[in-house]
């Protein structure tokens, strides 16, 4: 249906924690004051305030869905010191801009791993005069911005070597005989906690995955609180649970996930972020 | 001031319970991938989680003022069960998309209502693997955005008897002499009570409604609280009526209202959907 | 890469306080009925509830990164009573669409003031039937539309005297020796304290505000509570200063500001918008 010869809209994503405020929104006016016909989707701007992991989670959870094109990242506590804004070019085609903070590294990676980063360093891309405070607005929409409509890689900045970059460590699962040895990873807006794992790496400690097969998820004990043990269904779908109760399943990025059907399970827990999780056949 | 020869952008809306994760993100991503060019409106992603009927009202309520297009609604706590996903084919034009739980209907009724009911069936317009719990992402969204760039709507799936579909009951007014039975049928963002019936129902039940005119309104007595009882006043604006004072309305939408000036009523009174309400001359 | 010969799409902003309903999405459907090519950008629709004054703050923090365009505001208490839907032509040659309540003046102003004031009355650019409480829908979106596509301003309606036009008083700082009097305008969503001023009227008071310079830092006796006095220093950035403690500093619209580091110093001293605020050498 694109007209012949035209060329398609510059694509930009968008995320952020500046919450409701109109951050964001100034974010989009200085973009589109650049690239008028920016076709721009907002990740979220409700990642938690300065939880760098969440939007890197949340980042590569949604990168491999967008079209190709410039993705910008801010939750950047340290903006305004010596951590560097830049750039990453990945194997797919697409451009990451944001805060060397761990943000955009496991993003860049879900598009292809970086086939280069640079440092953002190209004046002439960013607003003329760059406060301390707000490189979304003054540095990165404007760099983006510019990249959107068809601005060399290249003339962002010097190039970066990729080992320098600060990463970020994810919980990660541990395959045993017979049990898994997990972690929340991150608890979601319906309060489902998304773990550490696919199910292949809990298929390969206990076997096959069959609907209705009960496991035995214990959540460690932490701060001096007891542990919590329950049993519980493997369900392929939430609609197999009666509302309220719990079960575990695949969730739709291929991940573990614990939920409770209908209900918010990490309030009826009272359980958060990086709370370690062992799942054994019950 | 639309160039000669080119096609209006394909319009889309789109509402969902996801909230503020970046699911609703994706499916952008997604429709955006295969419709480039889209205009994509979000009416709310705020709906009450798993609430079909608050969803079924919003979209009911939004929908008679989108341009014609593709509208997507997913409220779906019975994703992945044997619940069906369809389209709509309305009498305007449009084509809802979702799954069949009566979150469409009434919103293709005020569409022109259903010309043409069809399940989703066609792979090819949706994504290769389709996961059991984000159907959104892998089979409304796709398909919603092959038809906004020119499908045509037989090509989804098969005919559905429209009386096969899944409907919701919203409560209905009674009108009686000099009484109208009503309900609340939904609580907005600022905690007006939007009541079962229009302003044309009161007024044959009581007569003339003018302005400063005096009601007893009566929220029935419910699980052992007892009824509360108010008098209020008719106001054809907020403005007529001092802060924090109820009063009796007719809502933009032609449906009767009933507020606090500037407050929350909803919370004030501590009531919610489904009360009864019986408004008389006071 | 813009065509050679395509006139960019009309530029609408938009801002309400009508939270997460699909009221703002029904404004969105109308626009883009008329203006089906429109970028429309939200600054936001999270205004807290009927605070005229909130949302003159965050439009005229963020109309200046707009492109020039048409922009629509909704905070209105008084919708349906006699204040007038207005329309205010500026220097920089947007237009600004709303309520004559204060809301829209200072925006205008950091737009390069009004040029010209209208009220509107043009009825071919209204919705047929205009209820009396949701004026956003009924008539600002829609002349706001027919402006974006290329509408006259002069066709909105009769010029108004910019003199009869609403305002609304922002605290506004005192310099005294030694001292700054000033006070909180607004509190954002991290939590963060906007004070009258900005950083010159600061040195004007008391001299060059080098970074680790400490103030002492008294928010005013209110309602019978003590006044809260603090000692902090002068920061250039956050990550100045340790997560959690306070700081003094120059925020990213040029403006004074004072945050605890990544957390809620609102919430932590239970202060609110119009509490004064004195700032000395400490």
């Amino acid at each position: 249906m694109q007209p012949t010869g035209s060329p398609p809209r510059p694509f930009i994503s968008f995320l952020t924690d500046f919450g409701p405020d109109s951050a964001a929104a100034i974010c989009r006016g200085v973009m589109l004051s650049i690239a008028r016909d920016a076709q721009i989707v907002d990740i979220s701007h409700s990642v938690r305030k300065y939880a760098v992991r969440d939007g890197a989670f949340l980042l590569s959870l949604a990168l491999p869905w967008m079209p190709v094109g410039v993705h910008v990242a801010v939750v950047d506590p340290g903006v305004g010191t010596a951590r560097r804004p830049i750039g990453l070019l990945t194997g797919r085609g697409d451009v990451l801009i944001g805060p060397d903070n761990g943000l955009l590294v496991a993003g860049a990676e879900r598009l292809g791993g970086i086939r280069e980063a640079r440092v953002l360093e190209n004046r002439a891309w960013m607003l003329e005069r760059t406060s301390s405070t707000f490189h979304g607005r003054d540095i990165f929409s404007p760099v983006a911005a510019n990249l959107a409509i068809g601005g060399e890689f290249s003339a962002v900045g010097s190039l970066v070597e990729p080992g320098t970059l600060m990463a970020i460590r994810f919980p990660e699962p541990s395959i045993g005989e017979g049990v898994l040895e997990s972690a929340i990873v991150y608890v979601d807006s319906f309060g489902n906690l998304r773990l550490a794992g696919d199910s292949e790496d809990l298929a390969q400690a206990v076997g096959e995955l069959t609907p209705g097969r009960s496991f035995r998820v214990e959540f460690a004990a932490t701060n001096g609180h007891e542990p919590i043990v329950e049993t519980v269904p493997w369900a392929r779908t939430f609609g197999e649970i009666p509302p309220g109760r719990p079960l575990l399943y695949e969730d739709s990025f291929g991940r573990l996930g614990y939920a409770d059907n209908q209900a918010d399970v990490a309030r009826r827990l009272g359980v958060g972020v990086d709370r370690p999780v062992t799942i054994r056949p019950a």
